[in-house]
């Protein structure tokens, strides 16, 4: 088994360095914590990630899941390691504590999840899907509803799930045919119907689940305008909460997955006896539109499983590359050269920087629109809260999106740098990349992410979240235009934003002639505004490092063009060695990576239509 | 279980469209052949892929291997299956009918092989792995050697492995430590030490193994010029090639991998009791040596699990595409739009031209690759031979790379069409993903290929290989400048081809003073090369589609110009809808995928050393 590793460094320098989330306590929600409450509590997550989490995290693949008896049974270790869970207060980091939530910002509670998921990406599905299910309980559900369900949803006392997918209705919801039937003189429907890719669908950690669940009640309109959504718990539950009859929901089948084996993905049959009951969520007929809201919260946390994994196995990695030894330097001319660790080499050095390079901009971008969301929700200054919700609502499908699956390419470059050692089991790498596939696929495929970037984010308001962002990324880089370091970097990144800006502009002229084509170039579009908001980001560290960096020169009396000096310093003291580090990653994504962005606009451009026309 | 599906038809158009490979009948080797032969032979390759291979795969994939005292065990449709592939002929199809081999060119060779391993990745491990160690004795091995071994390895009477790998020793195989230590009056030496990463090292369908095993003579020069290479059966055998005493050789271990999970990999200890008996291979310290020349063959294989399982996985995806109904067209207007299949959404779209353009291109890489070594190895002329030799030097480490990395690539396009779907076992998307990532790695890691390809085989006769290529591919390109349809491909093929000369020049310059830095972007550059390799072999298919459909339009009154009647024609021919797409595909790939090889060539003219001077 792999030692756990963790960069709680960079962790920190997103959080306090970069977006200085110690502010967010002038908020009244956050007014009871503090930058040392917010240090303690990434301390202990990352404790609980390395102590308890991840050495249940191979064995739990190994073993897997099973079904028995219609009853879902999880890894050996789950029981007891869910009570610390839970115990620790963990299962609901940024919930309200109202009902036994923490209460943390979301972006602080992102950093510890970050933790979590690298440590043991299928146990976090539990207490991912059940605060999910509470929260729209919470914002949609009656008092009656908060009282029963709320508080045993947010201290992981009982589960929850969200019931969305169908055989025959997968990215399009609106084909769903689950019913939900009024019942004369009671206050629960009647729900019939089957449901399938229900993760944490069932498990034996807790003595019943809250089913949130999508139907149609006879007569309601057809397609995604006459969906409403149910309270279906597994076991009915009383007027005083203690648990009452069977409610006639049923364990079908337990999917064979490529990767999370330690995660329960059921298929679930409501109402075979015609005895379960559902209590309606908010509005009729306005069951999707609650769905989405949650999901657009839950796409947050899929882009994170792509930062936390991808990041993993970066760790992995840069370990391995430096213990393992293969061959002489290139430079080496002796007689009989001598094999060193292969980090020396140039081709496993690019692997790495890549690695480290999408790494650290996939988590500065995940943890800032989360930042983005504790405005939006949170701030009293009405212009920041609209202005965030529009950069969180521009931002989370390419958060989403982006994340995942360049999570993914890290396991990918990670299992490089493994060689044969990355393909068997022993160093987790291949579990990494079966296990964060997923992300690029559920909460709505990363297509469907690309078309809500392009179809939807980017039309909002008359074009205005787009607009927002241009303006805000043009202000930033003419501070740094001038600069002697980073000016030619900003120089690099304004072309690129130029380019994703002609690009939408194309779009908004070829797409009144031709509807097809833009969508045609949703995915690459949304992979070039990855690119782009990832240089921003890794330019604005760059900026701040550099910044610090030139404070430090000026107290030790270092010349910042001696680079001998420069080194030395690198040796001696690791802030100095990270700061520098982050100008070069700035560097390395910005001249190797960021590129990309213009060829994808010359395809853009091209009006080649061939995959409309082809006859496949 | 998914149907299997193959397209015969680019198989065929690559061999004899393309290629003409009929013309190899000229040469003696070959004179027993004829078009008709090798259109029988891919048609039995193909009746054989699809109605025993295939069947077999997932059941095996989820069985497994297993060692038992010391004996692996294979999935329990393994001995009747392959005993029915060696009957049908199909151990050796391109080796030498002298010994049991088909005798077939590796170009048809190798597209049989397509099928096979399309429809069974792990089975195609036994006789690709046998055939290599067979050739090797063929070409370096006694005449002893070759009346013992010979006929029992093209015929899969007896197994065969490669035993390079040791835990200190991947690729610098320079520091192993296997000794081979001769005795006195004997014909043979004695063999001490362990390998590991032993595909097919052991197994239930063959009486014997036999393992060519790298090793050191005590006192031979340390690191690679030391090394030589032996013949050690796993039993003995006797003079008249019966089977003798066990010959000390013991599997220790099997890995748990992420994929080709019904191929063993396996530890072989070799004289743990002192009594293992190798025959030296040829000259001493000339292992290394006879090893890569085997492994170049080998690449070849390698590049082409890439094309076959990416294929595989683009013809599920694509018949899945076209089944699945979900949502409706965007360009529906209508009061309640109807859900259609997935083929018809824009971004599925252009995932599955996507595939099928990188499909297509490796499939002709690969192919064509082969079709030099058939000259290279065959061809009486002596300018042919040299230079269809240079070609096939140039071009392996890229077919092995690229193929692998985007075979790969395409299975992961795959599974975004099939959503939830792929990510489950049902369909087999999943399985091909895990299978194919091993040819990233194997047979020298894709970064290995990378250094071969800018360290070695663009220094080889001071740049003449790369030379010849530029001349044949501007002589190919200049023909279709004028072209009114093609010639605008051309252009941009032209230019992407001398961004890669642009990039080769620039680092014999800059290599001079900094020889770290070209080696930092031989990944780069070796996707570079791929990428305009691939355009040029799909804009010479485009040229010929082209030509013929000139001449079906001619005959069948059709004006090209005329959209209508042009659609017309596809609906009712095949060839022609075949050749309509063949042209889309070269401009898909041209205005779509191509314009990266310029994103490559401005960050290698970056001067960006940021990865090398990164402290990690």
């Amino acid at each position: 088994m792999s030692e756990f590793l963790f960069d709680r460094r960079d962790v920190e320098f997103v959080l306090f360095d970069q977006l200085e989330v110690e502010n967010l306590v002038k908020l009244p929600r956050y007014q009871d914590f503090s930058r040392e409450l917010f240090e303690m509590v990434l301390g202990e997550a990352v404790k609980f990630a390395a102590g308890k989490l991840a050495p249940t995290n191979e064995q739990a693949d190994a073993e897997g899941v099973r079904l028995e008896d219609g009853k879902v049974i999880l890894p050996e270790s789950y029981p007891p390691l869910y009570k610390e869970f839970c115990e620790g207060g963990w299962f609901a980091p940024v919930h309200t504590p109202d009902y036994g939530g923490q209460g943390l910002p979301q972006s602080v509670g992102m950093a510890a999840i970050e933790a979590f998921i690298a440590a043991h990406p299928s146990f976090m599905f539990f207490s991912g899907l059940t605060v999910s299910a509470g929260h729209l309980i919470e914002v949609h559900g009656t008092d009656r509803d908060v009282e029963l369900y709320l508080e045993k949803m947010y201290t992981g006392e009982w589960g929850g799930t969200m019931c969305l997918t169908e055989p025959q209705a997968g990215s399009a919801l609106g084909d769903l045919t689950t019913t939900a039937t009024p019942v004369e003189g009671e206050d629960f429907y009647k729900i019939v119907g089957n449901k399938i890719f229900i993760s944490a669908g069932d498990q034996n950690l807790t003595e019943n689940i809250i089913h949130l669940v999508l139907a149609r009640v006879p007569g309601d309109p057809e397609g995604s305008k006459g969906i409403s959504l149910f309270i279906v718990p597994r076991e009915r539950v009383n007027a005083d909460g203690s648990i009452g009859e069977s409610n006639d929901v049923a364990i079908t089948g337990l999917e064979e997955k490529m990767g999370i084996h330690a995660s329960p993905t059921c298929s679930i049959s409501f109402g075979d006896n015609d005895e379960c009951r559902g209590w309606l969520v908010g509005e009729r007929c306005r069951g999707l539109q609650y769905m989405f809201q949650m999901m657009n919260e839950a796409r947050l946390v899929t882009g994170l499983q792509g930062v936390a994994i991808g990041n993993s196995a970066y760790q992995s990695a840069l370990a391995y590359a430096k213990e393992r030894a293969q061959g002489p330097k290139v430079t080496d001319r002796s007689e009989s050269p001598k094999s060193v660790a292969i980090i020396e080499h140039p081709d496993v050095r690019r692997n790495l920087m890549t690695m480290k390079a999408y790494g650290e901009a996939l988590r500065a971008m995940l943890i800032n629109t989360a930042f983005l969301s504790d405005h939006a929700m949170y701030n009293e200054d009405e212009a920041v809260k609209t202005k965030s919700q529009d950069m969180l609502d521009l931002l989370t499908p390419i958060c989403k999106a982006f994340c995942s699956d360049m999570g993914f390419k890290m396991t990918e470059i990670a299992m490089q740098v493994f060689g044969g050692y990355g393909y068997i089991k022993e160093y987790g790498v291949e579990q990494k990349m079966r296990d964060v596939k997923i992300a690029s696929i559920y909460e709505g495929t990363n297509g469907i992410q690309a078309l809500d970037l392009l179809g939807r984010k980017m039309r909002m308001k008359n074009g205005g979240l787009f607009l927002t962002w241009l303006q805000d990324t043009n202000e930033f880089l003419a501070e740094l235009s001038e600069d002697e370091t980073l000016g030619e970097m900003a120089k690099q990144v304004d072309a690129a934003k130029n380019a994703l800006g002609e690009a939408a502009f194309g779009f908004t002229a070829t797409g009144k002639k031709d509807p097809e084509y833009p969508l045609l170039h949703a995915t690459p579009y949304l992979r070039m505004f990855g690119l782009v908001e990832s240089a921003r980001l890794l330019l604005k560290q760059a900026s701040i490092a550099q910044t610090r960096l030139e404070a430090i020169w000026a107290e030790k009396g270092v010349d910042a063009t001696d680079d001998e000096a420069r080194k030395a310093l690198i040796e001696q003291n690791d802030d100095v060695r990270f700061y520098e580090n982050k100008v070069k990653t700035a560097s390395f994504f910005i001249y190797q990576i960021l590129p990309e962005a213009r060829a994808i606009l010359k395809s853009i451009q091209s009006g080649d239509r061939s995959a409309l026309d082809v006859a496949l």
